[in-house]
């Protein structure tokens, strides 16, 4: 069994991946995300990826080294986590009616005998939200589910499952892994460590 | 609490309902599903879900029944469960490299001291596929997850989300419930069943 690391502790992302691998770890890079936004979404989604990727690599001497990013952008200005409930609100209302763009950047890292090979791409899904009354917003943050989420809501909560009106993209990109296109590049470039799904079954 | 009955027994439509109600019914409809497809796919789903929902709504003296089902479509060619392992081959090596939609019927009838209101929808969605290999396709039908679903894939699998590289429109559709637009049509037209979604928090 090849070692498989992902740089990320988000439970999401986790459990994302453990679809595709019964079985790797998880080491949460400490990487500093405070990098000012540089207007440019998929570079930016990219470099956070791979700056999480590249500290965790220091630390192993062998297998694929998995970062990611997710970010939210509406009309050239990107919403991060919420501060608080009131910034949350405030997000909200902003996507309310309105379609935005998630990107969520993968950067992959193999290390093998000294080898060092690094692969990192970006996915975009555009994500349509109907209008949303105060009284929606408020009981979705009283659940509490918004607050650790870029753009304050999960696509696969159950006030964003009936929030989102339609995707155009993958929609596993907007829960914060791209699947398809993870399964695909490893495949492409790492093919030693491409999952063997069916042994799940 | 109101009396909300599911007409159907798949199992991703209950876990998809429990999303929206803690607490509903299930009565499978014995309506026969052996109807001639008539080329009009958004029709023929609302057709099929009507039929479904009518059956129980004679067994039942109040609340609000939903039936639902849904269908994919490749080229003006439905293609439905498959029958044998051959048979979901064919459909899946189909599908492959290419573009297909899916409709899901939905239809909604409130029963209440005589009265009698119904409501039925469809919704579409386009789902891509990437181009898969003999052997994906093979050990996908292994894990036996294609045999009771339309287009002989689900697109919540493991390997059903390796397969598709994108979609156009709902994504809850394509697993066969399209969470948004039941939420607004309950919203419109059965308000008293509207669900409290925020009481599960």
């Amino acid at each position: 069994m090849k070692n498989i690391i992902l740089a990320s502790q988000s439970p999401r992302r986790k459990h994302l991946l453990g679809l595709l691998y019964p079985d790797f770890n998880v080491i949460p890079s400490s990487f500093d995300e405070d990098i000012p936004y540089t207007g440019k979404p998929s570079e930016y989604a990219q470099e956070l990826a791979k700056g999480k990727a590249e500290l965790v690599a220091k630390k192993i001497d062998s297998g694929l080294i998995i970062g990611a990013d997710t970010i939210v952008v509406l009309k050239d200005q990107q919403l991060g986590k919420p501060e608080t409930e009131e910034h949350a609100f405030t997000i909200l209302k902003t996507l309310s009616g309105n379609t935005h763009t998630v990107y969520t950047g993968v950067s992959l890292i193999e290390k093998e005998h000294g080898k060092h090979k690094e692969h990192t791409f970006s996915v975009a899904t555009y994500v349509t939200f109907r209008d949303l009354s105060d009284d929606e917003i408020l009981a979705y943050i009283k659940t509490g589910s918004p607050m650790d989420k870029a753009g304050s809501y999960g696509i696969q909560d159950d006030w964003g499952a009936v929030f989102v009106s339609h995707i155009h993209g993958d929609y596993y990109n907007v829960v914060g892994f791209p699947l398809q296109a993870f399964y695909s590049a490893v495949k492409h470039h790492f093919p030693d460590y491409l999952p063997q799904v069916h042994k799940l079954a």
